[in-house]
C-alpha cells in the first residue's frame, strides 16, 4: 500500500521551478501545473524549464505536467501555490476542482489584490479550507540559490504541525534544511511585508543613501515588521528567527531582488509607471504596500509603521521620494 | 565665559579621522593625537590624512595635533579613543597623565587582549576612571560613509545619560544622527562580537555558501549576540536596535570589512598566519574570537554560542573550516 501523499505544484516561475526540484529529490512523482503549453513542451523535450532556473535538469518522468489547473488538483494530495499572487484570483477562477478536501501549502509572498487577504485566509474564506489544512513556506530562499544547490534553511508553517512536518519531510535534501512552526499568519505577513522594505531599501539605494542607513533601515523595518504583526495576530514568536529576520534580509540585502530593484528606479526618478514597464517580473511588493497600508489603517489599534507609509505615500500617493525619506529619516533610529 | 568642552581624539586611522571630522562641524578645535609624524606633517601642509579617508580636508587651524598621547589628554575634558585594541596597551603604557578625572569615551570595537576586559572595564579597572565618566561611540557606522557625508547613525552610550548627549550633540550633523544609550555594556560588547560574526559570514562566502545561507547566519547570530550579552550584563535592551543589529549588519554584509574579508581567506583555504600577513590592517574580530570565547567558557551560565564557538575552533584550534561549518549548519534555524 503506497501511503505517499501526491504533490503538486501550481506555478511556473522561479520559485515554483526551485520547489518542483526539491520535492523531486524525494518523490517519484510531482504534478506540476503551469500556464504555459510552450514551457510545458520544453521541458519534456529540453529536460528544463525555458524561462526559469533554467540550469535546473529535471528527470521528465517523475513530472506529471499540465496546463489544466483542476487535472493537477485533482491528482494531489498536498497542493503548492507559487504564483504571484496577482495572478492567483485568475488562476483561481478557472478551478471546479474543491479545494476544501485538500490540504494547500502557499509559497506565496504577497497579498491577494482583489480581496486584500492574505492567501490562506483567501484559501479559508473562499475555497472552504480549514485553517489546519493551510500552511506556508517561507524563505530565506533565493530560487536562484536553490537550483544551484546552496544550503538554504525553509519554514514550513502550518497549525497542524504534523502536516508541517510532512511537507517539510518531502522538502528537505542535502541542501534544504526545513524548520517547522506554528505561526501561520505571522511567517506569512513577514514574507508579505519583507517585499515592501525591500521597496524602501531600493528607494534609499537610488537616492544616494549608503550601507550606514541601509542597515539603520534593516534595523528599523524588523522593529517595524514585529509590531505590525502583532496588531494583526498576537502570539509568542521570536522575531529574529529565520522565517523573519532572515526573510527580511535575503531579499531587503539583495541586488536580484525585484522589489528592491523596483524601488531603486522610484529612487532614481522613474514614476511608478515607468518602473512598472521596465521591470517584466512583477514586483509583489507593489501591490503588498497598498494591502499592508490599509490592513493597518483599519485596525482599531493601529501599529506605527513609518517605512510601509512612507513607501505608500511614494507609490499610491505619489510623493516626491526624496521629500518623503527627508521626513522618514527623522523617525527612524 | 568658555563653557564648550575640549575634545580629544586618539588614534589616527580612518575611524579617528571620521570622528576628527564630525567634531570638526560643531567645535572649533579638536585636539587629535596620532603616532605618525609623517601623517601629522602631512596633514599639516596638505589638509588631509595621507592614510586613511584622504578624500576629507581639514581646515588645519581647527587642529593641536600631537604625536604626544599626554599632551592631547591634558589639553581634553573629553576623550574619545579609537585605536585597534590590539594597540591600545602600547598606546597607554606612554600615558603619565592621569585619566580619572576625564571623561573617556571609546569608540574601538574590540576587547584589550592583554586583559581580557572590554575597553570600558579596561579603563574603569586600570586607570581610574568612574563608570560613569566611561562611554561608548557605535554605529552602524562605516568611517568611508562618513567621510562621503552620507546619512549615518551613531549611538553614544554612557550611564550618564548627560554626558551622552553632550557628546551627542559635538558629534551630531546634517549627516549624523545620534542616539543616546544607558547601555555602555551591551552596546561595547554588540560591537566587539559583531566582528566575529563578520569573519563567520566571510568563512562562509568563502566556503560556497550563498546568500540564503548569509541570512540564516545573521539571523542566528543577532540571537547569539542577544543571549551573550544577556549573561555578561543582564538589563533590558531591545537587540533590534541599530546600535546591536544595525551595526552586526552594516558589518555582516560589508565586503569591504576586513573581518569579514579576513574569514572570507581563511574560508578560500588560506591559513590564519597566512591571511593575517596579506591583510595590512588588523581584524579585530580575531581577538575577540578568543576573548569572547574565554569570557563565556569562564562564566558559571554559559551561553549557547555556536557560531562563536566555530570562529574559535577555525582560528584558534586549527580546525578545518570545512568541516567545522558542516557541524556548524545542523545548530542553525
Amino acid at each position: 500500500m503506497d501511503k505517499t501523499p501526491r504533490f503538486g505544484v501550481i506555478g511556473g516561475g522561479s520559485w515554483a521551478t526551485a520547489i518542483v526540484k526539491m520535492l523531486c529529490e524525494n518523490l517519484d512523482q510531482v504534478n506540476w501545473y503551469m500556464r504555459s503549453v510552450y514551457a510545458i513542451e520544453h521541458i519534456k523535450k529540453q529536460d528544463h524549464n525555458p524561462n526559469y532556473l533554467s540550469s535546473v535538469e529535471f528527470d521528465v518522468n517523475q513530472l506529471n505536467l499540465s496546463n489544466d489547473i483542476n487535472e493537477t488538483v485533482a491528482a494531489s494530495d498536498y497542493i503548492i501555490f507559487a504564483i504571484p499572487s496577482a495572478f492567483l484570483k485568475r488562476e483561481l477562477d478557472a478551478l471546479t476542482t474543491p479545494l476544501k478536501d485538500k490540504i494547500v501549502f502557499s509559497a506565496i509572498k504577497g497579498i491577494v489584490p482583489e480581496t486584500s487577504l492574505i492567501v490562506g485566509e483567501h484559501f479559508n474564506e473562499y475555497f472552504e479550507v480549514p485553517m489546519e489544512n493551510i500552511g506556508i513556506l517561507t524563505g530565506p530562499c533565493h530560487a536562484e540559490e536553490v537550483a544551484l544547490e546552496r544550503l538554504s534553511y525553509l519554514t514550513v508553517a502550518c497549525q497542524d504541525e504534523k502536516k508541517a512536518e510532512i511537507v517539510a519531510g518531502y522538502l528537505g535534501s542535502d541542501y534544504i534544511t526545513c524548520k517547522i512552526s506554528d505561526d501561520v499568519i505571522g511567517t506569512e505577513y513577514a514574507a508579505v511585508l519583507k517585499n515592501i522594505y525591500a521597496i524602501a531599501a531600493g528607494i534609499a539605494h537610488g537616492l544616494g543613501y549608503g550601507d550606514n542607513f541601509q542597515s539603520v533601515l534593516m534595523s528599523n523595518a524588523i522593529r517595524e515588521m514585529k509590531k505590525f504583526i502583532k496588531k494583526v495576530h498576537k502570539m509568542k514568536r521570536n522575531i529574529n528567527d529565520s522565517a523573519y529576520l532572515g526573510d527580511l534580509l535575503v531579499t531587503g540585502y539583495s541586488i536580484f531582488s525585484r522589489n528592491r530593484m523596483f524601488g531603486n528606479m522610484i529612487g532614481k526618478g522613474y514614476t511608478v509607471k515607468s518602473a512598472q514597464m521596465e521591470m517584466s517580473m512583477i514586483a509583489e511588493g507593489y501591490y503588498a504596500t497598498e494591502s499592508a497600508y490599509k490592513i493597518n489603517q483599519n485596525q482599531k489599534s493601529k501599529a506605527k509603521t513609518p517605512i510601509i507609509n512612507a513607501v505608500y505615500a511614494i507609490l499610491y500617493e505619489g510623493k516626491n521620494p526624496k521629500t518623503v525619506f527627508n521626513k522618514l529619516v527623522d523617525k527612524l533610529d
